[in-house]
């Protein structure tokens, strides 16, 4: 086995990012889709891939890699075509800090304060909670919104890393928010198109990549 | 004033990264040292650098970029030599795995259950939970030790990111460790030599680097 494997679960973000990166960069894979349900991430052969039993994980050849933004730098690094990390210094720095500033100030409210609660369905004793991080996630998702009516793209005129690793979050976000839970939240993202018509048209263009079909959750379906 | 310009505070722990990474690189740049207490930090001229109002900010001429990833990115980007993220593919995906484990793993313990509680005097309130996340800290930390047993550096056998970003961290544990509000903690992390003889040596090894001296944090002393 000399194709590149990766291991995935239905629903991972970061596995999502992964997926994405080898479609963009048209990289042969072989899927291996981990049931969170049945503990196949917690088999004595996946924890030798990954003793933290998380996915995603690839494997090329001998070279086992967990992370995915390790992966995707990987990827990146062994088929540069098209760059997901800029073209010179300043690109790189810009799609780097796009990535960080995300996963600081992005990602814990929007994971940690609004959408599990919304998926565990515990969205009562959580209200007050959840309304409050929505408006510090509506703030950074505003920057994203007014940088895209300029450009097609998060960071510059081409496809970044910042893209592929911010658009299964925001995804997640958007289904949480059509979900029978969110009913009588105030979330104020929907419809998307209406309230962020420019973040609407960034998802269109990602759900057009050749090989997105691919990647989408199986049990989003 | 066309020389890279550094804006950091005394004691932030990713400015550290990014001066660390200017001496290793062997870059020269003018230190703008803000003053916390003063609140430099808020005043309109840096808010207009970075509108979070966080250090590191670098200004490269018109270019401005803050989030100490990125920077070091940018810098190893614009000055490759040393490499801070591999020589090749492999490298690379293992040096920022190292950065986004700890990042996942290790940062959010360490700082928030355990550095902060101490530095604030907030020891007896939280005695449990500090002596609950030494436990996944030590962990972690026992696989820095196992690493460098074998190689002198967290990834592979030269200085990468991992070792600069990581370092800043590992000194305030330390730091925290000796402070009289740490006493009767159960830490278990002093005398290092003893306890993590190589890290203690890799410690060692990172303040023997050129320029050291120059990034410590003046407060400190």
């Amino acid at each position: 086995m000399s194709e590149l494997e990766v291991f995935w679960g239905s629903g991972s973000q970061p596995a999502w990012s992964v997926l994405l990166t080898l479609e963009v960069k048209r990289i042969p894979y072989t899927s291996r889709l981990l049931s969170f349900s049945a503990g196949e991430h917690k088999t004595p052969e996946f924890l030798r891939l990954n003793p933290r039993h998380k996915v995603p994980v690839i494997r090329d050849g001998e070279f086992v890699l967990n992370e995915s933004l390790a992966i995707v730098a990987y990827l990146d690094r062994k088929s540069p075509e098209p760059p997901l990390f800029g073209r010179n210094a300043e690109e790189t720095g810009l799609v780097w800090r796009a990535i960080s500033e995300f996963q600081s100030y992005v990602q814990p409210p929007l994971v940690e304060h609004i959408v599990r609660p919304i998926y565990s369905g515990k969205v009562e004793e959580n209200r007050a909670r959840i309304e409050e991080h929505v408006g510090s996630v509506h703030a950074e998702l505003e920057q994203y919104e007014l940088a895209l009516r300029t450009r097609p793209w998060l960071v510059g005129n081409a496809i970044s890393a910042a893209d592929l690793l911010i658009f299964p979050f925001f995804m997640s976000l958007m289904r949480a928010a059509t979900r029978p839970a969110a009913e009588g939240l105030k979330l104020g993202m929907l419809p998307l198109t209406r309230v962020y018509p420019h973040l609407a048209a960034w998802v269109t263009r990602i759900e057009a990549l050749p090989g997105y079909d691919k990647t989408y959750p199986p049990h989003w379906r």
